[in-house]
C-alpha cells in the first residue's frame, strides 16, 4: 500500500519507493518503535500532516491493551478484550505495522534490525517504547512464584486475570494509582480478601496532599480493602518456591495466594542506551522541548522520555498516557519541522482516578511536591457538594484546594475530590495552570452552572478557593 | 449590630454611626436593592473587602429562591423549602436585610424612600433587581386564568405548584432552557400530559446550533414531553375566564388546563428608570466595564444590567446566575474603588442543563449567533463515549463542538452534548474563550484522562475537536 507513497525526499536519505536496497534493507521515512498511546498519536498525527510520507511502527505484541483499562480488566470489563487498543487508526490512514522486537540501532548509519533480523534503514526514528513494572529486587522474595505485576501487555493480562480468578489472598504493594485501582478491583469481588501495602503516610500520596490523600485511604477501606498505610513489606514469604504471604514492617504477617507489585515503572530504554542516546537520571531518554535526542533524526516519546516539571523546570519523570500523547501530538506536527511551536512549556501532571465511586484528581504542584521543589505557596480551599441545591438526589461532597504562588497569584496545582465531574473540572484547572491564570483573574471567570451538573453559582467551588487564597495572600502581606 | 461598625468615611457622603440624621433618615455606606445571587455576591464580596463599612439589602420577600433550581420544585425536590435561598451570608458576615420595596431613589440627593415609608441616604447604592417574566400581551388570551409563569418568587412558585399538583394538560410555551426545563420536570409525573410549544425549528436554539438543539428535541421527547417546534402559540383558549387550551399556527390546537408562558425575561428596571439612570434597547441599565451607572456611586448588577458581548463586544442581554455571581464579585471587590482589574473582557453565555438524563452545555459564540454578528468561523467536531474503553458501564455518548475564528485559530465557542461531566467540561472551554487559548494550544493540552471518567487520553474530545478545526482552517487556506 505505502509503496504508492513515495517518500517525499523531505526526511534524507529517504529511499525511492521503498523498495528494496541491493543490502535487502527495507526503508522508510519514519519508523516508530512502539504501539502504546504515544507511538500510535505520533504516527497518526505525523502521518496527517505528511500524507506522502511511508511510515512503519514495531510493536512487540500484535494486541495492545488501553494501559489506564488495565485495572478495570480484573472486575468492572466483563472481558480483557473490552480494554484493547490496536494500531488501526494508524494502518487507515496509510501506516504499516510490523509484529516484530527492534534489538539494534546504528543512529550514525540510520538503520535498526529486528529479531527475525529483518534490517530497515529510516529518515526519522521515534523511541516510543514505554516503560516496565520496577521489580522491587530489594526485597526478599521477590522472586517467588506468585509475584506479579500490572505489565501493559495483552498476553500477560490475561493469564494473570485467570489466575486471579482462582484465589482468595491478594496482596498489593504500593498505593499509587494502579495499586489503588487494582486493590479495588479485587476488592469488588467478594471472594476475595485484598490487603494494600503503602509506604507513605497515606495511598496516592505522589498525587495529592495529606488530607485528600487520607480520603484516599478512606474510599479504599469502604470498598472493603485492607489499607495498610506507613509501612513497608520487608519481605515476601514463600513455601516450595510460591508465595505464601508478606511480612511487614510493623511485624505482622498477611497471608497472600498472590503478591502484586505496583511500586512503579521504570521507561524502557535499554535499546536506546545501547544505541548511544543520552539518558538521564530516571532512566530516561533526554530530549529538548520538541521530543529531540541527542542523536539526530532520533525522537522519543512518552513513559520513555525525559520530562520537564512545569513548575520547577527541572527533569521529571512523569509516566501518564495523556501527558504521553500530549507530547505525541506536538512530534507528530513536528516531526519533518517544526511547525506546531510548543506553547504550554514543561509537562504538569494531571491525575484522576476513582475509588469506590469517589473521585480524586490532581494537576500541577501539590503540598508535598511544593515544599521539596523549594516553591513557595499559598492555600485556597472550599468544599461544597456538586449540586445546587444540595438537597437534589445523587449530590455528592466536593473538595476543591488550589497551591497558588502568592507572588502573582499563579495557580500552579489544584487537588479536586468528589463526584465523577471532579475528572473534566480538573481539566479547568490544569488549563488554568498552563495558561498562567492567576486567582485575581479566576475569581471573575465566567463559568456555567446547573442545578443538576454542578455546584451552584454563588459559590463556584474554583472561584470560592481562588477567592480563599486571595484571602491568604492578603493575610500575609497585612 | 452594625452601629458599631461606623462607617469609614471612605464611601461619602456616609453619616457616622448609622444614627439617625435629623431628618429621621437612615444611612449606610452601601445599600443594596435586591437579595437574589448577584445581590447577596456583591454584599458578601463588599463586606469582606470593607470590613468596617455598613451595609444593607433590601429585598422584597423574605424567603427567596435558587432561580436556577426553580424548575426542580416541580419533580425532582420534594419541598420547594429545598431550594430556598436567603441572605444568611451577608447576615453572618454583618450586612443587615430589610424586606421593604424601593419605590423612589434620589441620585442626586443620594437617599432613597420604601414602600413602608422609611428613608435612606446612602454612600454607595447598587441596583441588584433581577428580571420578571416577560408577559405575552401579544397573544390573545394572555390574561386568561391559568396563564402562569415561571417567577423567581417563593410564594408564587409554592402556589404555581400546588396548583399544578391537580391539573393534567399542561402546555408551555417557549422552549429555552426554563420551558425545556418545567417540561421535562412536569412530564416525570405520569398523570400528566405535556406539551412544549417553540417557535424556532428546535429547543434551546438560542443557546446550541441545529445538530446540537436537535438532540434537545429528542431528549425532551423521550421524556414525554408532546414537542412541538416551529409553530407559534396564535391564541389561548378559555371558557368562562380560565384557560382551556391553546391554538397553534399549524391550525391544531391542544387540551390545557394549565399554561405556563416561557417566553423570556426582561430586566427589572422601573426604578432604575424613574430614577433617571440610563436604560438600554434591551430595557437594561447601562453600566460600564465596572458596573457603573450613568449616576455617581449608583451600580447596576446581575440581570437588570447591560452585558457586552464577549465576542461582538456589543450590547447583549445575557441573564444567567453565573453571569450575574462573575459581575458581582467584581462589583463587592470594586465597589470603593477599583482593586480588582476585569481581565476577561466582556460577558459569555456559559449555559448548561440537563434533559432526559442528557447533558447540555454551550459557552461563547454558536453557529448561528456568529453568522449573526458576522464573525467568520470553523467549526471542529468530534464525537466519541465519556469513558474509556467505551465498553464501561454507564458510558455516555459524548459530542462536541468547537467555534473557532480561522484567523489565529481562537476559540469563540464550544458546545458539548454527553453525560454529567459535560456540565464541567463546558468551563474548560470557557476559560479558553476568556484566555484566548488557541487551536494550535489546545492540541498540545496536558489533561487528565481516567477511564471511568473521561474520554481516552488517546483521543480526547477538546482536542480532537481542536485537531479537526486546524483541518478545517487548512482546508480553507489549501
Amino acid at each position: 500500500m505505502t509503496q504508492q507513497k513515495a517518500g517525499t525526499g523531505r526526511f534524507p536519505p529517504s529511499s525511492p519507493d521503498h523498495q528494496e536496497t541491493e543490502t535487502d534493507m527495507k526503508s522508510y521515512d519514519v519508523i516508530i518503535i512502539g504501539g502504546g498511546p504515544s507511538g500510535i498519536i505520533t504516527g497518526l498525527t505525523a502521518i496527517k500532516q505528511n500524507k506522502t510520507a511511508s511510515m512503519l511502527m514495531i510493536k512487540e505484541e500484535a494486541k495492545g491493551l488501553v494501559p489506564c483499562g488495565i485495572p478495570y480488566v480484573f472486575h468492572d470489563l466483563d472481558d480483557i478484550a473490552q480494554n484493547a487498543m490496536g494500531p488501526k487508526p494508524f494502518v487507515d490512514a496509510g501506516g504499516e505495522v510490523l509484529v516484530d522486537t527492534v534489538t539494534e540501532v546504528d543512529v550514525t548509519g540510520k538503520t535498526l534490525r529486528t529479531e527475525t533480523g529483518t534490517e530497515f534503514t529510516y529518515g526519522k526514528l521515534v523511541f516510543a517504547t514505554g516503560s516496565v513494572p520496577t521489580v522491587p529486587t530489594f526485597i526478599k522474595g521477590y522472586d517467588l512464584d506468585g509475584v506479579e505485576y500490572i505489565k501493559k501487555s495483552y498476553s500477560y493480562i490475561e493469564q494473570l486475570k485467570k489466575k486471579a480468578d482462582a484465589l482468595h489472598d491478594i496482596v498489593i504493594i504500593g498505593g499509587g494509582f494502579i495499586g489503588a485501582e487494582v486493590a479495588e478491583q479485587f476488592a469488588r469481588h467478594t471472594d476475595k480478601r485484598v490487603t494494600l501495602v503503602e509506604a507513605e503516610p497515606h495511598c496516592l500520596y505522589r498525587a495529592f496532599s495529606a488530607d485528600f490523600a487520607a480520603l484516599a485511604d478512606e474510599a479504599l477501606t469502604g470498598a472493603s480493602v485492607n489499607v495498610v498505610t506507613g509501612t513497608k513489606v520487608v519481605e515476601i514469604l514463600g513455601d516450595g518456591g510460591s508465595v505464601t504471604g508478606v511480612k511487614l514492617s510493623n511485624g505482622k504477617t498477611v497471608k497472600a495466594e498472590l503478591v502484586i507489585s505496583a511500586i512503579g515503572y521504570r521507561p524502557c530504554t535499554d535499546l536506546a542506551a545501547k544505541a548511544g542516546l543520552t539518558i538521564n537520571r530516571h532512566g530516561a531518554i533526554q530530549v529538548d522541548n520538541y521530543l529531540r535526542t541527542t542523536a539526530k533524526d532520533v525522537f522519543a516519546v512518552g513513559d520513555c522520555a525525559a520530562t520537564t516539571g512545569f513548575i520547577t523546570g527541572r527533569t521529571d519523570n512523569i509516566m501518564l498516557a495523556s501527558t504521553a500523547t500530549a507530547e505525541a501530538r506536538v512530534l507528530g506536527c513536528n516531526l519533518t519541522t517544526i511547525r506546531l511551536l510548543r506553547n504550554f512549556a514543561g509537562t504538569l501532571s494531571v491525575f484522576s482516578t476513582e475509588i469506590n465511586n469517589k473521585a480524586f484528581a490532581s494537576a500541577g504542584a501539590i503540598e508535598q511536591s511544593a515544599r521539596e521543589a523549594d516553591v513557595d505557596y499559598v492555600i485556597g480551599s472550599f468544599e461544597d457538594v456538586d449540586r445546587h441545591p444540595g438537597t437534589l438526589p445523587g449530590a455528592q461532597k466536593l473538595k476543591v484546594k488550589l497551591i497558588v504562588s502568592p507572588g502573582n497569584g499563579a495557580i500552579i496545582g489544584g487537588e479536586i475530590y468528589g463526584g465523577k465531574s471532579a475528572g473534566e473540572m480538573i481539566n479547568t484547572v490544569s488549563l488554568a495552570i498552563q495558561k498562567s491564570v492567576t486567582v485575581y483573574e479566576l475569581i471573575s471567570f465566567q463559568i456555567g452552572t446547573h442545578p443538576l451538573l454542578t455546584t451552584a453559582p454563588t459559590k463556584y467551588a474554583l472561584i470560592k478557593a481562588a477567592e480563599n487564597a486571595i484571602n491568604e495572600i492578603q493575610a500575609r502581606n497585612a
